[in-house]
């Protein structure tokens, strides 16, 4: 018998999506950041579904606030990555009976502030108990929109192009991860004004991220792991493993990174936009071991 | 410091929902059985979100592919109370690192049968590992759509209405509550045919729902207990606060009962609708205790 531990993640999600009934030829492939609801108008909806579990995601002594703020500022990164927004929520919280009233209630108060901030609002939901001792697990799902011209997805790449991130990276769990503001002003803006070929939102780590995005794109990728801009105090090794980002991972046409560049200096002239590899034709370029596996750990 | 235990699910709900933005006006309640989506068009988006916990929604040795196909069912089934049908599916789910492979296919075979065999296909999902020793949780999100002229909310009933269920309730843990089948063609026959002017589905016991069928429609309720069809083995106790029967309840004008009554017997002849009591005006009529609550446990 092969547990989920020894199978690992995406192995896991390649067998199962196999066993059931998907959409003909959907929008986006079932590795991208949301699903991709094409009704023929305008606007596209986006569908996302994301957890947070105790001692995994969060720790039992986290402020039940922040946890509250990341369950759904997660989910808005990932609409954001696709250059769309958020829109309505369902949240799902299975608890343990002895919960403090107090804690669920920080709990909804840091997600009411998050969708607040982002436009967005709770549809609706459910509560749940878990057996004692066992670890609570916050579900959230989400509706979420984008223009279809501006709909961006992590399989467009194409060999050549650059692959840059915004941000620095690594060091999450010193709270980053806790407080993190998605990039939905700068993914609109790419998306509008500077559309990339490919983007993703970094939550596993660039050295899992990055072989996606490429995989998605059908091509292979090199990584100069000098440039990786690396979070004060942290060193490359982390800055490609933590995980927890929430920065975004763009592919770009190589002629036109000048003039992104100089334009998203402009924009957001406090937030660095780096260059940290490229997209080579498929079987060429390295290989990255690391970053987060929810199965295999990351030692794993 | 109160815990959730000792609050109670319906009192702990009232409270997290005002803490976080709400649509203006939404076309159903937060109790509802699901969310409404009115863009304006014949046809209404609904949302919903539902979760299967191991030791509260079944057993640890339960077949897998049953507890797939109770996790997608259970939604169907609340579509299918609003007089709808189920979409598109995102499926979270968080198990231990030492899960069985095995069983995770079992559980996406379930899965799969069931929206195979309603129409509705699996657009995206995550996988999450829980801490060794925790519950399992399944959570499932979901789209649906509902003809607007179709629509049943439960908040629809009024001082008069005749209370009808259909099948037989109670003893759900002898293995229906993994078995069970959505009541969509009847729901959408009522829905329909026969509008009611409220409908739910059974899923915490009547006991639990039939006051809140009658809360949400603004009015007190009578129950003839001596009515309530019983599956076979089962006492009235079992049939009003087991729980998970996920038959319908609904309230129907009484000067159409009759006429009701008659259609129903010939488009369903084998299975029974029975009258159970009346809507009656606010702070008038009965008090029921049992069901099943999530937080206090039955016995609470």
């Amino acid at each position: 018998m092969t547990t989920l531990g020894e199978l690992g993640e995406d192995a896991l999600i390649e067998k199962l999506v196999a066993l059931v009934p998907r959409e003909d030829g959907p929008a986006a492939g079932p590795g991208d950041d949301c699903a991709v609801v094409d009704d023929g108008g305008d606007v596209l909806t986006l569908l996302k579904t994301d957890a947070l579990v105790e001692g995994v995601h969060y720790t039992a002594d986290a402020p039940a606030e922040a946890v509250g703020w990341k369950a759904v500022a997660r989910v808005v990164s990932d609409f954001a990555a696709m250059g769309g927004r958020a829109r309505r929520f369902l949240v799902t919280v299975a608890l343990p009976g002895g919960t403090e009233v107090e804690w669920a209630e920080g709990l909804y108060r840091g997600i009411g502030r998050c969708l607040v901030e982002f436009g967005a609002v709770l549809a609706g939901g459910e509560t749940s108990s878990v057996p004692d001792g066992s670890a609570a697990v916050i579900s959230v799902a989400a509706t979420g929109e984008v223009d279809r011209r501006n709909l961006v997805l992590r399989s467009g790449g194409k060999p050549g192009d650059v692959v840059l991130v915004t941000g620095r990276l690594g060091g999450s769990l010193a709270g980053k991860h806790l407080s993190f503001v998605p990039r939905v002003r700068e993914a609109g803006w790419l998306a509008g004004c500077f559309k990339p070929r490919a983007m993703m939102d970094l939550s596993d780590g660039l050295a899992k991220d990055l072989p996606r995005m490429a995989a998605a794109s059908g091509c292979g990728f090199v990584l100069d792991a000098g440039a990786v801009p690396c979070t004060d105090g942290c060193g490359v090794e982390a800055a490609l493993s933590d995980g927890e980002d929430f920065e975004l991972l763009l592919a770009v046409d190589a002629d036109r990174v000048d003039a992104l560049t100089a334009g998203w200096h402009a924009e957001f002239p406090d937030l660095e936009l780096t260059a940290v590899g490229r997209l080579v034709e498929r079987g060429e370029g390295g290989v990255l071991d690391g970053g987060w596996d929810h199965f295999r750990r990351q030692d794993g």
